[in-house]
Parts: C-alpha cells; sequence; structure tokens
C-alpha cells in the first residue's frame, strides 16, 4: 500500500515536471521572445544605453573578435588592402608643408588679433597652434589617390582629437551663412534650413563640422519622405566613414562621435550673435537651439541637450578652400528633387552610353568612380548625391570625395536598387572594388561583422542597430549579383576594369610602394 | 531495493519540480515582464492597433459598461445632470429661425452660381438644403447658456452626419487664408503654419473644420516642446467634445472622428489652387499634402493618406460671424508666448484680486466661467489658451467658448499645476460645476470610466491610450484637492458660489425648466 502511494506521488511528481519542461517553459520562452520577434525593441531615456544591453554584442567588443581574433584586423591584413600605389609625385600631392604651415600662421594671427580686439577674457583657452597637430598631418597627407594612407597612425590621433579636444569657438557653416537664414523654400529641392549643422573650432586650431543627433537610431525614416526632406542623421555621418574605410576608399573625411556641451561649447563659445539668439532653455529645463532659418525660428524642431550634453558627429574639415580649392559637379545620376519630375537615367535604359562619351566620363577613371560612389551610396541608402566634389588640383586624375552622407541609414528595410543605376546600367567596375566587395561577403571577413567591430571604436557606438548592420550583407549581395548578371551578359573582360589602367602613366599596382 | 530506488526517483522527481516551480519559473517570469516594466511597448505599423489588442478593455465595449451596466447613462441620469435652466427669452436664443433660414438661402443660391458659372460636370454632388438638417438645427439650438442642450438627439445626429454626409468642397479656413501662407514668423507665437485644418462643406451644407492626425496616439509630446509649438492633435479635439460634455459645459461644439478619403473628398473637392498645389504623391504611392505656408513648403511637415485614407476630427462649425459674430478675448491667464516672458499672474500670486476688480470679471459669472475653463483644461493638459470667445449678441451674459482644444492630451505624465492658476489664486468654483467633479470623483461614475463609455460612441475608438484616461482622475483628485485647500482657509461659503445668482434676474436652479 505505502509502495503504491510511493509509485502514485513519483508518477504524479513525474507527470508534472515533464508538464512543466515540455509544456509550460516552451510556452513562457515563446512568450518572452514575442516581443523580439515583432521587432520591438526597449528604448530608455537613453536609446543607446539601453541598446547595448539588449544587443547580442552588447557585453563583448564584437562577434567578430569573439569567435577567431578580429575580423577587421585580418580584413586589413588581407593582400587586397595592401596593394601598394605609384610613386607620388609632388604635383599629387595636395598641400606642401610650407604652403600650409604659412597659410595657418597666418589664420592664428589674424585669430589672436580677434581675440585681443573682442577683449575676450584671460580665461579663455589660447589656440595653440603646433604643426605636428593631428588635423594638420591629415591635410599633409592628402594626395591624389585618398584622403589618407591605410595604416596612418595619424588618423586614429585626429579621431581621438576631435574627441577630446576643447572647443573654443563656433559658428554657423558657410553653407549656412551662404543661405543667411532665409532658405531656399522656392522650390523643393533645398529642405527648409533645418540643418543645424556648426563648425567647431579646437584649441589647437583644428576644425570639425558638427551635425546633432536629430532622430533616435532604431527610427526609421517614414516611407512617405521624399529623400530630400530626410532627416540628417549624426551617426550615418560617423558609419559612412567606417564603411567607407572598411571599401578601401579613404574618400570620407575622418568621422568620429562626441557628447558636446551645448553651453559651454556652442553658445559660450560662440561670438555671432545669430547663432547665440537661436539658444533657449526648454521647459523641461534643456539647454535648445532651432535652425536658423528666419521662417522656420520653431522650436519644435530644435535640438536639445540633456540638460546640457547634445549627441552629434564631428567631421574633420579639409583644408580651407583658398589653399585647395574643390569643384562641385553635378552627379550624372542626380535626381529630378521634385515631387513627379523624373531625369533622363530614370526612363532612359542605356542612358549610361550618352554619359560614357561625355567628357569627362570618356576618360579616365571618372565613371569607375561614379560606380563606386554608386556601391558605397546603395550599401547605406543614401538617395542624396546630387554633387560630387573633386579637388581642382587633381584635375579629371583625383578622386571623387564621398561627402555628406548624413541621409544614408535611413530605412534598414527596403534596398533602393536605383541608387545602384550607375552599375547595372554601365556594367562597369574596378577590379579592386569587386575583389574587395567579394571579400566582404565571405563569412571570415562578413561585411556587417567587420562594420560592427570598426563601430566599435566610436563613442557613441553601437552606432548603427542590427539591422541597420545586416542590411549591408544584403545590399552586398546585392551589388555582387548586379555584377554577376552584367558579367553573364558581357563576360568579364568587358565588365571588371583593371584600375589605374589609363591614368597611371603604365605603372600596375603593386609596383609601388603606398604614399603617405 | 525497489522502493528505495522509488522513493529516490519520487524525492527526486519532487526536488526537481520544486525547483522548477520555485526558481526556475519566477524567474522566467520576471525576464517576461522586464521590457514592461521598462515602459517598452510594441509599436505596430499601425500604433492604434496595437494598442487595441494591448489594452485591458480592448476586447469589449467598455469597463464603464462590463461592471454594472453603462455608467456614462447613470451620470447622465443624476439629478446634478437635470438641473433645470431658467426660462430662456428669445434674446436669449442665438439665431431665429426664419432669420438663419434666409441667411442659409442666400448662401445656397451664392453656390449654386458658382458652381453654374465654373462648369462644374453634372456628376458633381448637388447640393441638398433643408431645415432639418442636424447642424441648422444646431445652430438654432444655441442660447445663451450652452451651445446644445443635454438630451437633444439632433447631436447625435449630427455627428452622425458629420462622419457619414459625402463631402461636397475643400477650402482652407478663414485664418488660414488671413495668413496668405505667409506664417507669422516674426514672433514665436504663432507655429510656423503647420495647421493642416481644412474647412470641409458636406452635401447638405452643413461644415466641419478637418484636423488630420498628425500624431500617433501613444506618442507623447516631447518634455522639451514649448506649448506654443506643439502638435495639434485630432483625437484631443474629439476627446475635450466628450470631456467637455461629460462636466456638462456644453461649450465645445461637437466633434467627431473620420476617415476622409484625401484625393476624392478634398483634392477633387477643391476649387483653390493653392490648396490644389500642395498634394503630391509619396514615394510610398500614398496621397499627401503639406502645410499652405510658403517657407514651410516642405514635405516632412506632410501629412499622408494610407494611400488615400486620413484619419482626423470634424469639428462643426458655429454659424457664420457675420450672422452671429463672436469676440475673442485674452485670458487673463495667458502665457507669455515667448521663451523666457513672464507674465504677471506667474509671478504675482494676488493677481486674482487685481482681475477681480476689472471688468467684465467684476461682474456676473465670467471669472467663474474662465475657473471653469481653467478646470477644463487642466483636465487635459491645454497650456494654449490665449483667448476665449463669446457670442457678441449675449455680451457679458454669455458662455465662453471652449474652441481649439487640440493641443490638450498631450502628455498623460506630467499635470500642469500653473493651468490652475484661475482657481488656486481666486480660490472661487461653481456650486454645480464642484458638485459635478465629485460626482465623477466616485468610483460609480469614475471620470475615465464615463469617458472611456463615452469615446467608444466615436469612429476613431480608442481616441485615448489608457493613461490619458487615468490621468483625468489623478488630475481630477488635484481639482478637488486644491478646492479643498481653498475652503480650509476660506470657509466654503467664500469658496463655492451658486450659480446663476448676478445674471438670473433671481431665478434659481431648478425653478425652470430646460431650454431646447
Amino acid at each position: 500500500m505505502r509502495r503504491d502511494r510511493l509509485l502514485v506521488a513519483s508518477s504524479l511528481a513525474f507527470i508534472l515536471a515533464a508538464d512543466v519542461y515540455f509544456v509550460l517553459l516552451p510556452r513562457l520562452r515563446e512568450w518572452y521572445r514575442q516581443p523580439q520577434r515583432d521587432g520591438c525593441a526597449c528604448r530608455g531615456a537613453n536609446g543607446s544605453e539601453s541598446d547595448r544591453s539588449s544587443e547580442p554584442w552588447g557585453s563583448n567588443v564584437s562577434i567578430g573578435t569573439l569567435d577567431s581574433g578580429s575580423k577587421l584586423e585580418r580584413l586589413f591584413a588581407h593582400p587586397l588592402y595592401s596593394i601598394g600605389l605609384p610613386e607620388v609625385g609632388p604635383e599629387e600631392i595636395l598641400l606642401q608643408s610650407e604652403e600650409l604651415m604659412s597659410y595657418y600662421r597666418r589664420k592664428v594671427l589674424r585669430w589672436e588679433r580677434l581675440i585681443t580686439l573682442a577683449n575676450i577674457s584671460v580665461h579663455e583657452q589660447r589656440v595653440t597652434f603646433d604643426p605636428g597637430a593631428s588635423w594638420f598631418k591629415f591635410h599633409l597627407g592628402i594626395n591624389r589617390y585618398a584622403l589618407y594612407a591605410r595604416n596612418d597612425p595619424n588618423i586614429a590621433q585626429l579621431i581621438k582629437d576631435m574627441q577630446n579636444t576643447p572647443v573654443i569657438s563656433a559658428d554657423y557653416t558657410q553653407d549656412e551663412k551662404a543661405l543667411k537664414g532665409l532658405c531656399d523654400c522656392s522650390q523643393v529641392v533645398k529642405p527648409s534650413g533645418h540643418h543645424l549643422k556648426l563648425a567647431l573650432k579646437f584649441q589647437d586650431f583644428g576644425k570639425a563640422m558638427f551635425k546633432p543627433m536629430r532622430q533616435e537610431r532604431n527610427q526609421e525614416t517614414p516611407e512617405d519622405f521624399f529623400y530630400f526632406v530626410d532627416f540628417q542623421r549624426h551617426n550615418a555621418e560617423i558609419a559612412a566613414f567606417h564603411l567607407d574605410r572598411v571599401l578601401d576608399f579613404r574618400r570620407v573625411p575622418p568621422v568620429v562621435g562626441r557628447f558636446v556641451n551645448v553651453t559651454g561649447e556652442i553658445l559660450q563659445a560662440t561670438r555671432n550673435d545669430d547663432l547665440r539668439s537661436v539658444f533657449f532653455t526648454s521647459p523641461a529645463n534643456n539647454t535648445c537651439f532651432f535652425a536658423k532659418c528666419l521662417y522656420v525660428c520653431k522650436t519644435e524642431y530644435a535640438v536639445c541637450g540633456q540638460p546640457d550634453l547634445l549627441e552629434g558627429s564631428m567631421s574633420a574639415y579639409l583644408p580651407g578652400l583658398s589653399i585647395s580649392p574643390r569643384i562641385s559637379i553635378p552627379n550624372p545620376w542626380t535626381r529630378s528633387y521634385t515631387f513627379t519630375g523624373r531625369q533622363e537615367w530614370e526612363v532612359n535604359p542605356s542612358y549610361c552610353d550618352t554619359v560614357k562619351k561625355m567628357y569627362p566620363y570618356n576618360l579616365g577613371n571618372r565613371l569607375l568612380n561614379i560606380i563606386d560612389m554608386a556601391i558605397f551610396d546603395f550599401l547605406m541608402g543614401n538617395m542624396d548625391r546630387h554633387h560630387y566634389e573633386i579637388f581642382t588640383k587633381f584635375g579629371d586624375a583625383g578622386f571623387l570625395l564621398h561627402f555628406d552622407n548624413a541621409r544614408g541609414f535611413g530605412r534598414h528595410s527596403h534596398d533602393e536598387m536605383s541608387i545602384l543605376a550607375p552599375l547595372t546600367q554601365c556594367c562597369m567596375i574596378k577590379q579592386s572594388t569587386l575583389l574587395r566587395l567579394r571579400l566582404l561577403a565571405r563569412p571570415q571577413y562578413r561585411l556587417s561583422d567587420v562594420m560592427r567591430e570598426s563601430l566599435t571604436l566610436d563613442p557613441l557606438w553601437p552606432v548603427l542597430t542590427e539591422p541597420h548592420l545586416l542590411a549591408l550583407d544584403r545590399r552586398l549581395g546585392r551589388v555582387l549579383r548586379a555584377v554577376q548578371r552584367c558579367v553573364k551578359r558581357l563576360g568579364e573582360q568587358g565588365v571588371v576594369v583593371m584600375d589605374f589602367v589609363e591614368t597611371l602613366r603604365g605603372a600596375t599596382p603593386r609596383q609601388t610602394k603606398e604614399s603617405r
């Protein structure tokens, strides 16, 4: 009898345990997982903070480094990332040291005169101009192939300096000043002056463009937005710099995230009364400022510190236009920037044949560079590339600057194939670009992994949410399939173009050392 | 031996079950609850849809009706909601039938001439003006005490008609036209023309003001926003009408939600070229339109249909100003509408003593009406009451119109005590108002429950999210405590004022029948 009771009790306990394990527990687990499956992410007051803890890679440096060392290091050590450049002659370097030095000496003198005239108090931090400053070395390192050399340790220093060097002055950027607060609203092209970007000067006389956070990282751009009215995203600027470096283009000036004290480093640092006048204290006692534009002087489009600290991107300035002029050239694949207009490339599939015959696209590697840029833009979903810039000094042989990337990374759930039009319509790609793209598609390197790892270097990490990183892999696949379709149609020879062929005066890759 | 084994097995199973129940399960439950504790809510593409299913009252009509019949019906059946009005003389009725009839006959004739001149196709729906139309009866029912009588069945009809009657014409409202698209941006007072409100004319010649949805119901107004730049919320307009009715003020013109076809009922229905010109098709193929304001002509502030249907509020128009003029009077407790300015009432606690001596606040119940309005605004968190309107015909004896409530219900988590200043500084309240507020604080009636129930009548239910409804109860408690503090200081006699005392020429409540 007692044995029976034991038997019954143990059977019941067993059934109970089995029920709990196989029925209740899975159900509870499913409940628990549900919000994640629906794409619901927790957002705290500080979006990035809660992101950090919810990401699977939150507790360590990166997945890339977890399984088998640094994927990023492995990538940069790959032979494809050590293809040498031809010997760089003096005419292929943007600026000579003496020239740049005397230019900045004059600027420093003018600044010091200004400070004396304005009777700035002695508390004001003085400028210390040092030819060893990272920004100065960055300017000296620009040549006709890229903005900086691959392993230039100075770039890491410049990034560190832009993060930490005290700001001594703040002002509107030159193009904001050109608008004079009027905002070009007669056409739809220009957004109504909601740029809040500022030029900040550092104590070492370096300069960076500050773009404040306007949109939470996990907010997707509404699908009803036209590309030309989309917000400018500070995190897109940062991520674009890393992407450009991972692709080995090095055509984006260094960018880093920083928490700026809007009171101490902007309001109190500016001598521009217009800029001062747009500051106010919000009902929540935060310091805010709004766009200068006269007709959009409204606080609903202001950005606010918490209470003073504001997250943003710092992009290194290039040398001044007076010493190294640049020209801005309309992108042949520009969009119409109207509600209904269509550009020729959007309706004519053989548009590239026309472009190929046009100067300067009929010479050198300009068209190939445009295609590089299209791939770069497609990967980040940037539809807003109406112009590109080149340094006048290098003429048609110069590389294209990949400026102003703040409208990338708006929607991770959508791949805008039209951005790839230069590639799909011309069916051409540089061999070096294609090889690197193929490398980045391999699991050992995987674009999303190296990007994730690269972005851990930024103080605003995680700069991109996981869906945006994964979108990079998906889009890379689409680029490679587009190339594959071209190759099928025209053969490898007709599609994949050896780099430097026409501009190298005979030199081929690997024959020459990389320039500094 | 076998018995021992059984004993061991059953003990193990028991320990296991206990472990699962008391250790594993609570931990899993905790994990599962964590995101909710952190205030993380899932938002689908359609915010309101997911709200519906996540609300505890989502599956049934309302909590109010669940436990013990309709709380709303019980409230309206309470003796406090059947206090009679004095006999209403002809001079106390806003409009006489003949006068209004001939006014609208002339308007209809003018409309028909216009249609003939404009050579509108025969497909166009013709106006059918009927003196039995609900909007016409609404206009005739306005008297000096309220916009409509308590149990007027015509109001339900008007609400139904505003929901269903075809729209035959759309245009900017008169005040939008007065701006001429220029937007008064020289001062911070006026928002930069982001109003997208439109005047829609119905087939029965009735008219409503349409305010489209600009903000998801579960979005809280950022705490850095000033009251004067906050969005206009269509759901606040709807909820304000219901709240005003529940409080028995009846000073808000009827409002109802409606899905408007922006193509068929606005774009194709308007004869205003300016309005037509602001329509466009978004990249997602939705029909959108943006604010007319010349300098904010940007699509980032556009509203879009899905692909044509757009949710919004329809507020019944009052009779035209030419037949029943109104005056707009600055609220003595207006705010400064600047970033830093302070009004006298904000710094002077005895400000009310000054107001009490000023005409017209030294006569009749105008000050008590201001206090009613302050309570109404406090309950919904509306800080934007710079002016109030009265019908000229009733002079100082008229009630105050509670117009333009679209800036209420912005933040449920905050009670803006300064809105209550008229009550807390004057320490006066109408007896009828106080009694009704006390009634609504009782669990049998509970403000949130009757509001929830009342809002189920609207096609855009749930008009307010649960936190906004619960905030009403919390704020009602604060109003009653504020009155209690006054009573403690000045005694019931000094604070609670019998209604109609000075304006009724001897009549007291309950002596007279309610007017129709």
